[in-house]
């Protein structure tokens, strides 16, 4: 099968995502790869196999590589006669804004090309964590309490607290406050990245496991994995993590795993059709706790899948084109007919 | 001001934004109007004002124009030697899906194209009429009380109840279904159009108002319009409906006109920001309830407000670009550093 990673974009996750890129070179062994980057202008350009390091993107040498139009069905480059078409099912890799917005998916919806990502609504449902919170509620998945601000008047009774800019992923201007202090520190913070900011407890020492899966005609799921960690992953850590190879999966009981596959169930729904995510869940007092959905996981979380080009596959398979809609002009015929008696 | 009205698209409403733009034409008296035009197959053509008339693309003469291409902050189409770039602020009157799904101002933004649109998630908010209830119960704005569901095994205690498919605009796929012999061929109607619908108890002799608005610098109202209507609206009277150009309004009470203006305001907050809708409300018993938000109403509502060329130049100034991104492979450069040592 003939593979398009899409990766880059004009996103704070913009060098996560080539990172990603990479990793998944050496993971898809079965499919034709090709590479596409988005750079910060949001230009096209094809990306030689050999190429794929992040040194050549952090000198700009990518810039000499092939410019490509989004066109029907593809992209293309203009040679001296004529034009190259370069065709496959598109890999989203585009962490944060374009990716996780929901402007990739709708783009490749209008120009008819096939593309694992979460459409256009499953992309606002995850990449704003409000609405996340307003799905999950609706669905009936549990969610922490939370205080949804626009402004700094707010103050919380108790303390700590995570504060979180809304739209943001891999907890870019995110703060843990400790006192009113810090609080108002990292409001400005959030603020700084985003006209909305959620707040929650911050609960210490809570139990956090990760699922990761799809849906091809049934669901897969990966295995879960307990998180570890003193406090929380900063920007850094969570670099070095996207470029993950292998899992740090310990075994979680039989009952535990079946609850939190129940959950991610419900939030995959037929909403994320299409995609392959990881949903982080807190476990507290054995009641699961949808934290977030990250609808383009770093590297693909393909650590956690046995055989990750198998369910690549399946779900490159399992994608469907949107349904045709027939345009017969009854409607402006029946009333030109009836202007012309 | 250069304004491109975009309209047809791949959609159930194609027809009825053909009739939206050629309403506008006349509507729009100070600006440069260019008109693009999205066929069923999604390919774009720049329209000739004078070839602004139903049958130009019933017959599908529109074929004869030029053809366009998506480009950075425009369009352009082919010459003999180099193109021709067609620039200006969008005017996104695109009803349903592609336009009102979130594609097409997911698509104007990356190509750093202004536009008057709903934003992506404004649109799935408006879109998918049970992310509106969602939506409408976080802020703090009344909906009527409502059922989702996915598949035929719910049946309702009482009659009568309206069953609407989520994602569909201009009552397309709505029955009002008077008993379950009713209520079983509604549903059938209803997953034709869509994979979820939603039931609600249909109230006979509800009082119905339509506001529209927008915010430049400040909120922009237009006349309250009290809907008037025997049973509701079928496909075919929205489409006459779509080319109306005089306002059937009559006066309400500056307590209810209040109200409206106040849930108008929660409703439109920051999401719906570079856009002008219509909201529809219901009145029972002194409370207003949201209908629903139409996020490109048919022909704008032009007819309700008393200087429409106004109002679109406001909203058009008040129109931004997405924040800048810095990228400065600033983490790609550190690791670079700390592998050379």
């Amino acid at each position: 099968m003939d593979m398009i990673i899409l990766f880059g974009g004009s996103s704070y996750e913009h060098e996560i995502s080539i990172v990603s890129a990479i990793t998944l070179k050496d993971k898809i062994k079965k499919h034709n790869l090709k590479f596409i980057f988005v750079d910060k202008e949001r230009e096209f350009y094809l990306i030689d196999k050999d190429n794929m390091k992040s040194k050549y993107f952090s000198t700009f040498e990518y810039k000499k590589a092939k410019k490509l139009n989004l066109v029907k069905n593809g992209f293309e480059y203009k040679k001296l006669f004529g034009s190259e078409k370069i065709s496959g099912v598109v890999l989203n890799l585009i962490h944060g804004r374009d990716g996780e917005d929901g402007k990739i998916a709708g783009m490749m919806q209008f120009f008819g090309i096939k593309a694992i990502t979460p459409n256009i609504e499953a992309s606002v449902l995850s990449y704003n964590k409000l609405y996340t919170k307003m799905y999950a509620k609706e669905i009936g998945v549990k969610v922490l309490d939370y205080k949804y601000i626009t402004d700094d008047s707010y103050i919380p009774e108790t303390f700590p607290v995570i504060i979180k800019p809304v739209r943001l992923g891999s907890s870019i201007g995110v703060t843990i406050a400790k006192n009113i202090e810090e609080y108002k520190y990292g409001l400005d913070v959030a603020f700084e990245f985003d006209s909305g900011v959620i707040i929650e407890e911050f609960k210490e020492g809570i139990n956090e496991y990760n699922l990761a899966g799809s849906k091809a005609e049934e669901f897969i799921f990966s295995k879960v994995e307990k998180v570890k960690k003193d406090d929380f992953l900063s920007y850094e850590d969570k670099y070095l993590d996207f470029s993950r190879k292998e899992a740090k999966t310990e075994e979680v009981s039989k009952e535990l795993e079946e609850k939190l596959k129940e959950n991610f169930k419900k939030i995959y729904n037929t909403i994320f059709e299409g995609s392959l995510i990881r949903c982080d869940f807190f476990e507290i007092d054995g009641e699961i706790y949808l934290n977030e959905i990250n609808p383009i996981p770093g590297s693909m979380a393909n650590y956690l899948f046995e055989d990750f080009d198998e369910v690549i596959e399946k779900v490159a398979n399992s994608l469907k084109f949107e349904k045709n809609i027939d345009i017969d002009y009854s409607y402006i015929n029946k009333i030109q007919m009836a202007k012309g008696k």
